[in-house]
C-alpha cells in the first residue's frame, strides 16, 4: 500500500550529505538549500486514476512531503486553468501559445502553492510561528495559510511592495513589518527575531515541492506530453526550479518521457542577476546593484538558490532573457485587449522574451510554448492607468 | 447521440409564452425577463462520466445554451473550491459551515460565470458589440469577455463602484462610461446607445444560465446529496435565482432527490428591498430610495427579477435578511483571521446573516450551510486599513 507521502529524505544538491526529513531543518550544513527526495519506486497510484481526485494540487499527494492528510492545509489551491492564446500568439509568431493562469489561485499569485504545501509541512513537523521576508505575494500566502492553521506569521516587507499585500497580510491577521530597503534587508530582519523558524525562500525545504506542482499540472493537462519551452518570470528561482524538479520525478516514474522541455528564466533589466550570471557562463550569480522594476516580484539582486536555476536551464538547453519593464507594460496591455486576460507585469515579462526569442529564431514559429502567468493583475491596480 | 447543449426553447416566466432561441431576444413582449430551457430527457451524460470532464463549467454543457463548442468563449472559469470553514464555523455555532471562493476565478467574481455563458451564446447568435450598466464587477467580467471573443463592449459603471473595475474595463479595452448616479442610472445611459446589444442583468436571457453552475458544482461537490442552507448576497438577484433554476434541473435530471436547500437571500441594510417585500410578503419589491452600502455589489434598488428571488425563497422555505455595514466588516475580518481567506464585503454579508440566522433557531446548528464567497477581498482593498 502506498502511502499518503512517498517523502523518503532531504538531499543536499551542493554537498550530496542526506538529512532526516521528519525533524524541523532550513539549510544544510554547507550552506545550501536541501531538497525533498522521495521512494518514487513505492508509488502506485497511475495517471489515469488521478482523474478522480478533486481539481487542486493535493492531487500528487504522493509527491508531496505532507505524511497525513491531517496535517493538510489548503484553501483550495492549484489545478489552473491552462488557456490557449490563439489571437496573442498569432501576433508573436507562436501558434501553440499557452498561458498558466496563476492569478486563479487564494491571494492571487503562484506563491499560495509554496505556502500551502510549506506550511503544512512545517505544521506538520512541529513549527508553530514562522517568519520571512519578501517582495510581498510569497508573505501574503504565507500570512493566509498561516491563519488558516492557526499559526503565528511574522511578514517583513519592503515599503516599495505593492500596497496591497500589506493589507493581505493585516487582514489574516499576521504581523506586518515594513522594510525600508529591499528583500535581502528584510531578510535580515527576520535572522534576528528569536522564536520564530525562519521560512525564507529555500531556507526552508518545502514551498518548492508545492511550487513544482506547477509542472505537474501542466504535464497532466497536457495529457502527459511535454510542450517544447517553459518561460518563467524568475525572482528567488523555486518557480523554475520547482517545476524542473517536478517533471524529472515524474520522468522517473514513467509518466512522460523524452527531453524536458527547454526552460527559461525571464527577468527584468532593472533586475537580472540570473541572466548576467546565464550570459557569463558563470555557476552563480552576483548581487545586482541598485535593482529596479516595475515587475517587482523578481526584484532578487542574488537569490540562493541561483545555481539551481542555472543548472535548470543549461540542462534543458534553456536559457535566461532579460526585458525592459517599457515592454513589459506593453505586452500586459496587448494580452489584456487581445486575449482578456488582465495578468501581473511578471508574467507579461515572459511574453516580452517570448517576443524577442521568437525573433531571434531561438523560438520556433512551431513550438509549444507554455508561458507562467505568476499572478492576477488584480494586484498591481497602477500598471492600468485610472480613467475618470 | 446528445448535442452540445440540450438547449429546446426560451420561457417566459410571466405569461408562459414560448420563444425561439435562436434568434437576438431580450425581455419577453410582456416585460419579464426569459428563461432557458433544455430538452432534459435528451441528456445522456452520467454524473459518474462528468469526472473525466476538465475543471471548469463547461463540464456542464448540455445544459448551458451554447450550441458549437467552437463559440466557447473561456478563461478557465469554474469549478471553484467548496472549503469547510471549521474553526469560524464552531464559532457561529454552524459545525457543518462551507464557502465557495468564487473570488478564484477570471476578474475576480462570480459574475465571471454569467459573462462567460451569456458572451459565447451572444455571439453564437450574432451580437458583435454589447453595452451593460453595472455596478462593476459584472462589467470587468463581461468587458474581458468580450475581449476574448473579439467583440465590442460598451460598460456603463456609478463613479461610487470599486476603481479597480474601472481599470480592467480600461485594460482589456472595453469602452468605459461613469455615471454620476446609480446602476438604474446606467441602464438609462445604456438604452440610449444605437448598435448595441443590451445585456443588462436579466435583460437578455443567459448570464442566468452561467450563474446556475454554482448550484450544479456545489451539488457535485457536495456528491450529488444538497446542502440544508444555501446563503447568497443578493442584487440583482441573478445568483440565487441561478441556483434555484440548476438545482431543478438537476432535480428533473435524477441526479438529485428530496427537498432543495432553504435559499437565503442577503442585502445590507442600506439597500434591501428585496427584503423588506419579503417581510411584507409581496410579490415584488419597492424602488428603496437612497441605497447605500459597503457592499457595492448588491447595491440594486430595484431588481427586474425580484419577483423570481421572492418565488424561489418562497418555494425553498428559505428566507431575506438585511444586515448592516458595520457586522459585513467585523465579519469579513473574522473570517480572515480564522480561516485565511480575504473575502468581499458582499460575500461577508452572507456570514453576518448566518449569525443572526443561527441566534434566532432559524439555522440549527446541525445544518450544513453553504456561503457563496461572491469575489475576492482584492477587488475591495479599501475594506482592509493599510498599515505603515
Ligand atoms: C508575481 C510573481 N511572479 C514571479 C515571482 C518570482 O518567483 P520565484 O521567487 O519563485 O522565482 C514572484 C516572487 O515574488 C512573484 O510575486
Ligand atoms: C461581489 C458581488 N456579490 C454579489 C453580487 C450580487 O449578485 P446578483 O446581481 O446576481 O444578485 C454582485 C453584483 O454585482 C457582486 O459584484
Ligand atoms: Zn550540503
Ligand atoms: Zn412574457
Amino acid at each position: 500500500m502506498t502511502s499518503f507521502s512517498a517523502l523518503s529524505h532531504l538531499e543536499c544538491p551542493r554537498c550530496g550529505a542526506t538529512h532526516d526529513a521528519d525533524q524541523i531543518i532550513g539549510l544544510c550544513p554547507c550552506g545550501s538549500p536541501l531538497l525533498a527526495r522521495y521512494d518514487l519506486p513505492s508509488v502506485t497510484v497511475t495517471p489515469a486514476s488521478l482523474a478522480d481526485r478533486a481539481p487542486n494540487l493535493w492531487r500528487y499527494h504522493e509527491l508531496l512531503p505532507v505524511r497525513s492528510p491531517d496535517n493538510v492545509v489548503t484553501l483550495g489551491e492549484g489545478m489552473t486553468p491552462l488557456l490557449p492564446l490563439p489571437r496573442y500568439g498569432a501576433e508573436l509568431g507562436v501558434d501553440r501559445l499557452l498561458m498558466k493562469d496563476e492569478g486563479l489561485i487564494p491571494t492571487g499569485t503562484f506563491k499560495a502553492r509554496g505556502a500551502a504545501v510549506g506550511v503544512s509541512r512545517a505544521y506538520e513537523v512541529g513549527v508553530r510561528k514562522i517568519a520571512m521576508p519578501t517582495n510581498g505575494n510569497a508573505g501574503s500566502a504565507w500570512a493566509a495559510y498561516a491563519a488558516r492553521a492557526g499559526m503565528e506569521a511574522l511578514i517583513a516587507m519592503p515599503i516599495a511592495a505593492p500596497e496591497i499585500c500589506r493589507r493581505e497580510v493585516t487582514v489574516v491577521g499576521g504581523r506586518l513589518q515594513l522594510i525600508d530597503g529591499l528583500i535581502g534587508d528584510a531578510a535580515a530582519y527576520v535572522r534576528e527575531q528569536p522564536g520564530y523558524f525562519d521560512a525564507s525562500t529555500l531556507k526552508e525545504p518545502y514551498r518548492i515541492e508545492g511550487k513544482k506542482t506547477m509542472g505537474l499540472e501542466i504535464a497532466e493537462q497536457l495529457n502527459w506530453e511535454l510542450p517544447d519551452v517553459i518561460v518563467y518570470p524568475t525572482g528567488g528561482g523555486v518557480g523554475i526550479i520547482g517545476i524542473w524538479k517536478g517533471l524529472l520525478e515524474l520522468r522517473e516514474l514513467g509518466w512522460i518521457s523524452g527531453p524536458l522541455p527547454r526552460l527559461v528564466a525571464v527577468q527584468s533589466t532593472g533586475c537580472a542577476p540570473i541572466v548576467r550570471a546565464w550570459e557569463k557562463g558563470l555557476p552563480e550569480s552576483e548581487p545586482w546593484p541598485d535593482a529596479k522594476t516595475i515587475a517587482f516580484g523578481i526584484t532578487v539582486p542574488k537569490a540562493l538558490g541561483d545555481f539551481l536555476v542555472l543548472q535548470a536551464i543549461a540542462e534543458t538547453d534553456g536559457c535566461a532573457v532579460a526585458v525592459d519593464d517599457e515592454d513589459i507594460l506593453a505586452e500586459q496591455h496587448k494580452v489584456a485587449r487581445m486575449e482578456g486576460s488582465f495578468i501581473c507585469p511578471e508574467g507579461a515579462a515572459n511574453f516580452a522574451a517570448i517576443r524577442t526569442l521568437r525573433e531571434s529564431g531561438w523560438i520556433r514559429a512551431d513550438d509549444q510554448v507554455v508561458a507562467l502567468n505568476t499572478g492576477a493583475g488584480l494586484k498591481y491596480p497602477e500598471t492600468v492607468p485610472l480613467p475618470s
